[in-house]
This record gives structure tokens, C-alpha cells and sequence, in this order.
């Protein structure tokens, strides 16, 4: 591999990161207790509070990728058989079955089609007393965006159960107010909206939740309780850190650099970027005679989902897309993994050139 | 932060990467299924076999930090009852009795003094029939390096147990043979000698290990049954890839950096290297008039434990050895937290020149 490689990243995640984040992982690298490290750490967890939408002094990055956040948000607070309300509408949906269960969960799944939104007054009445409601706020498998504000008070109206939500692909692209919302447990990635290679988890608990934590959970690694002791508010203010594990310290300068990018723009100017590329690329693959999968008002602006036309064959437009133009974008997952394209504009790449270029070379492609 | 701060980092690690490393994390970003990436992925779980001196078709780059590499060893092979034989002579023995515990393993800990190596003989002894025996081969906490090849062939002639080992602070520093020692799980980190930024965990595991896995952990994250779908020889030869977790592409390809910079100077020479520079600071130490701390003979040539002088005052000579040199030493830890230095040479690091640069500030900060 003596060439290197780039790409236009038009898939569900990763996509290409902000130059700023892709800089700071060059710089030389901190140990992860220097006091300058320190800082860096200190200040990602403020730009994350501030990416929810949250004050929880329990923010911050876990040291693996999205999928341990979802982990974490179920491990440490699934007390042995308590009851997880999750609602289904794609494949994370799907996942977070799966991981609940494995935590000791008793899961009540409210099944949704793919492509429709999560309905809140059907997981509501799934149980009348449960410990969790969890629900995915965008889905990558599907393209759509589902109201968390409208299910936290469903939630808050109905029992006193967690709201556990999945924001990977609406962080830094979407609205997402953590606290307004009433999210107790959040968990997210950093290859989607906020334009930073994977590697990290930013998560963010509530002190009520937190308070409701397992003790001694099944995991030590992505233990909350171990973890407190060594980054976020709570150790600040204790003066001193515990040392838990080796921070990934070049990821977290680097998402410290994205995250900067973002907020010196302003989360809703960089919310509109992403609504603006999504709704400019949605009318044009419509023009194009494509058909968008996700129920209409329903649509993330940075992740859509198109049908693939009968007769052609998915794999190979991608492939043409792939070598030709240097640009990635995704399948379908599941039973739609030959029947749907999955279209990415995050971070970075939500801007016009991106759309401009995307619908150029799939119109070409696919000769229309 | 407009000042960007380069460090000596001469701690417990992380280390200075190899510059091969660093400027492969700044490169493009590859989507995670990307062909290219995908011929990265396989090439380094090639470049890892060597480093760990194995063939096993299991061997990979976990997605999270050394610690996640323990609990994936434990959470993947321990049934609930299982006797965990646990050799304690510092930290990270004690961990892996945590950790163990949390699976559901019946831990029995032979303690040793810090300071010592591992007695084989006292291992096998504390159980008949234990399903696994597990060591660290280089104790990070003490600097004492144990012989597991005569651990293995113990285990080996006393029980049909696994052998888990902790390689973080060994691997591409000394010498490391899996397969001819017996060792049937391993992990390891990225940031010691291996001289890449921290952020994933090295890991083989055995055909007999696998055999013998949980079928459905505790942990999705860390599910090997799953993982091997995803990436690593079993997933090459089966010629598909299933998707499990958006893979940390850029620290992935900085480590695929790292290893071909250390087999491109060949393993042999690397660990020559590792031992030449350690025997040359512990010679610089020792003539200064300060203590070794692990026991002669079994002393770790790329982590050196040093005890405090009486009157002196650990916290102020590494405060002013990273103020006024830019070099960062490690406190010890537990009960050694004020009395030990740890002192790191490892991957880049591994020279006389770093040799020179840390003898002569110490020397100067203790007016010896």
C-alpha cells in the first residue's frame, strides 16, 4: 500500500472528519495523566455536555466505539430481571434487545416497520411499570428520526422508568436535547455528525440514574461507578483522579478538536448545514426518480435512505461509486441490505459540493 | 491551548509512538468496510501473529484499551463456577481477580510479593482442576518480567486449564512466543513497546480456547463468537464480512504502522534494542546511587522501578522533571504510590539517546 487512498465518505458512518479533528491526531501525544491532558479531557467533557444538551456532571467519552456505549448505558443500570421496554424500528433497535438481555434484562420489544418512526404511545403501554424505555433517536439501518421529546413525556407521564436513547447519528447533526427531553442515559459516536474518526463513545448519565446504577456491574472496563473516579465533573471537583485504564489520548484530542469545530460554528447553524444538505440531496434523488424509504416528515437530513430501482443491480452501482469517484455510500442492512442505499452527509460533508457531487455521480451511474 | 506541548514520555505508557504510527493516524479516513481498509485489518491480525509469536487464526486488534482485552479474555471463557488460578505479584494481577470475579469465575488468588516473579510451582499447586490459569507476563505496577514458558509447561503437565496472559507491557519489547509457551488467550496494548497510541487491545486466542468459549457472554462488545465474523483469518477464509461495530479505522491503520515499522527491524532486534537500553539506565541508576525495586534477574528492561530516596519528594522531582524537561516519569502505585518511580523505555524510547536524556535530568534534579 504505497498509494494512499481517499475517499469521499457518503455512507452511514464514518465520514470524513473536520480537518481540525484529523489535525489534533497528529500532534504529539500526552500521557494520560499529564495535567495538559488533563485539561483536554476537562474541556471535552464541557463540549460534550454542551452536544447533548445536558448538565449531567457524569459526561464524557468512554474508550471504545458506540456500540460499548450501548453497552454501557444497559450494564450498568439493568438490575438482575428488571424490565426494559425497547422500542424496535431497525436494526439498533434490534441490537439493544439483544445487549439489554444479555445485562439481565426482561425485554418487552414494541416492534415498529422499518422506515416508520418509534411511536410513543404504544411503548408506553407496553408495560405498566418498567425499570427502562429505551428508543433510538436516528436510526442508521433506516433513515429515520423518531421523536424523543414526545416520548420522554410520554415516559415521565407513565412510570418511572429510565429513558436510555441512542443518539450516534443525531449528535452534532440534529437537534438533541438531552435534558429538555428527559434522556437519563445517552449514548453516541463520534464518526457520524460530529465529524471525528471512530474509536470513542460519548455518554452521559443523569444523577438520578447514576443513583440507580448496578453496584458492582458484569463489566469493570465500562463500570460508571470506577469511572467517575477518573474523568468527567465528579473527579474534577474531588482534586484528584483515580486511575482506571489509559484514556485513548490521541482520539480524545482529536474529538476535543471536532467538537471545537462545531460549537465555534453553533450547534444549530450546524444543525441547519445538515437540513439544508439532507433536504437539498433528498429533492434531488427525487428529481432523479429515486424513491426515499423513510416515511415522509419522518427523514434524517444526514442519513438517507433510498430504494434501489428494480432491475438494478445495489452492489454494483456502489462498487462503480466505489472506484470511479472514490465515494462510499452504504447498503441496506438486513433484509433490505440489497434493496435500500443508505446515504450519508455528516459533518464535514453536509454541504452543498457534497450533494452536488453525490447526485452527479449517481446519475451517471445509474444513467439518468 | 494555542501552544502545542511535546513530551519525553519515559512513564508506564503510554510511550512516544513511532513516527510511522503517528503520521499514519493523520492519513484520509477509510470507511470501515472499505476494501482498502479491510487488506489494512488483515495485514495487521498478520503483523500481530508475529508480534505475538502465533498462528492462531483468532488474532486481532480489539476495539478498546488493554483493560478490555482482560475482560474479553475472561468474559468469553469463564462458565459460571469456573476456578479462575490467579498469579497476583502486582496491579494488574489483582485486576484480573476482579475482573474474573465479575464473570462469574471462583478466583483463587496466589499472592506474591511485589517486587517478585511469578512461581509456576505455587500456581499450579493452589488448585486440582482449575478450567483457568491466568498471569501476567510483565508487571506494569513493579517492573518484574515472569517466566511463562515454564508457567505454561506447569499448567500444561498439572491440568487440562487455559492460560491467560497479560502481554500490555511485554509485547514488541521482549521476548513473546504464544504458541511455544502454551499461552491460549492473550492481550495486550498498543501504547508500550509497541510504540502506537493507546486506544486498542491485541488479542489471540487458541482453537482449544475458542472450543471451549461462552456460546452468548455477557458482553456483546466483546463477544468473540461474534467478532470473529467481523474481522480476523476466520472471517477471510469464510469470504464475507458480517458487520459487528463501526471498526476505529485511523487507530487501526496507525497501528498497522506501528508493527510493520517493528517486524521491518525484525522482532529479535526490537527486544535487543529494549534490553540494551534498559540495562544501560538501570547501570545509570544504580551508579547514581538509587535502589532497583523488582528482584535482580527478573527485572523488565523496558520498565524499571526505582524506590525514592529517603527525604526526597516523589510528586515534586517528577513535577519539575515535566516542567523543566518536558519528561514525564510514573508514580508507583497501591502502597508504592509515594515510595516507587516507574521509568519506561519503550518502542521509539528504546535508544541511548533516551537513555542519556533522563539520567542527566535526574541526576541534575537530585544534585547527584
Amino acid at each position: 500500500m504505497t498509494q494512499i487512498v481517499e475517499r469521499h465518505l457518503f455512507g452511514p458512518g464514518p465520514t470524513n472528519p473536520y480537518p481540525e479533528a484529523t489535525e489534533a491526531l497528529g500532534r504529539p501525544l500526552l500521557g494520560h495523566l499529564d495535567p495538559v491532558f488533563i485539561q483536554i479531557m476537562d474541556e471535552t467533557c464541557d463540549f460534550l455536555r454542551a452536544a447533548w444538551g445536558t448538565r449531567n456532571a457524569r459526561t464524557l467519552p468512554l474508550s471504545a466505539t458506540g456500540s460499548a456505549g450501548m453497552e454501557a448505558s444497559f450494564v450498568n443500570t439493568v438490575h438482575p430481571g428488571d424490565v426494559a421496554v425497547i422500542a424496535v424500528n431497525g436494526l439498533f433497535g434490534q441490537r439493544m434487545c439483544e445487549v439489554a438481555a444479555r445485562c439481565g434484562a426482561e425485554v418487552v420489544a414494541v416492534e415498529h416497520a422499518w422506515g416508520t418512526p418509534v411511536d410513543p404511545e404504544r411503548v408506553v403501554a407496553a408495560h405498566p411499570n418498567p425499570a427502562i424505555v429505551a428508543a433510538v433517536h436516528a436510526e442508521t439501518s433506516t433513515g429515520v428520526r423518531s421523536d424523543i421529546s414526545t416520548l420522554g413525556e410520554a415516559v415521565r407521564a407513565s412510570s418511572d422508568a429510565l429513558l436510555v436513547v441512542d443518539a450516534v447519528t443525531s449528535i452534532g447533526g440534529i437537534e438533541l436535547r438531552a435534558d429538555d427531553w428527559g434522556i437519563d442515559v445517552g449514548y453516541a459516536g463520534t464518526q457520524k455528525c460530529l465529524g471525528v474518526a471512530p474509536g470513542l463513545a460519548p455518554f452521559t448519565i443523569s444523577d438520578k440514574a447514576f443513583a440507580r446504577r448496578v453496584e458492582r456491574p458484569r463489566s469493570w472496563y465500562l463500570d460508571l461507578g470506577l469511572l467517575g473516579g477518573y474523568v468527567g465533573e465528579a473527579a474534577a471537583k474531588g482534586g484528584g483522579r483515580t486511575y482506571h485504564h489509559t484514556a485513548p489520548v490521541a482520539m480524545v484530542a482529536s474529538l476535543h478538536a471536532g467538537l471545537r469545530r462545531v460549537l465555534d460554528e453553533g450547534l444549530e447553524n450546524v444543525w441547519a448545514r445538515h437540513a439544508d444538505a439532507g433536504a437539498l440531496l433528498q429533492k434531488g434523488l427525487q428529481e432523479m426518480g429515486l424513491e426515499l424509504f423513510a416515511q415522509e416528515g419522518h427523514r434524517l437530513p444526514d442519513l438517507t435512505t433510498v430504494c434501489v430501482p428494480d432491475a438494478v443491480d445495489s452492489a454494483a452501482v456502489r462498487r462503480e461509486l466505489l472506484e470511479r469517484y472514490n465515494i462510499e455510500i452504504g447498503a441496506g442492512v438486513g433484509e433490505y441490505a440489497g434493496s435500500l442505499w443508505r446515504i450519508g452527509l455528516m459533518g464535514p460533508n453536509a454541504r452543498p459540493d457534497a450533494v452536488a457531487l453525490i447526485l452527479a455521480a449517481l446519475g451517471e451511474v445509474l444513467g439518468r
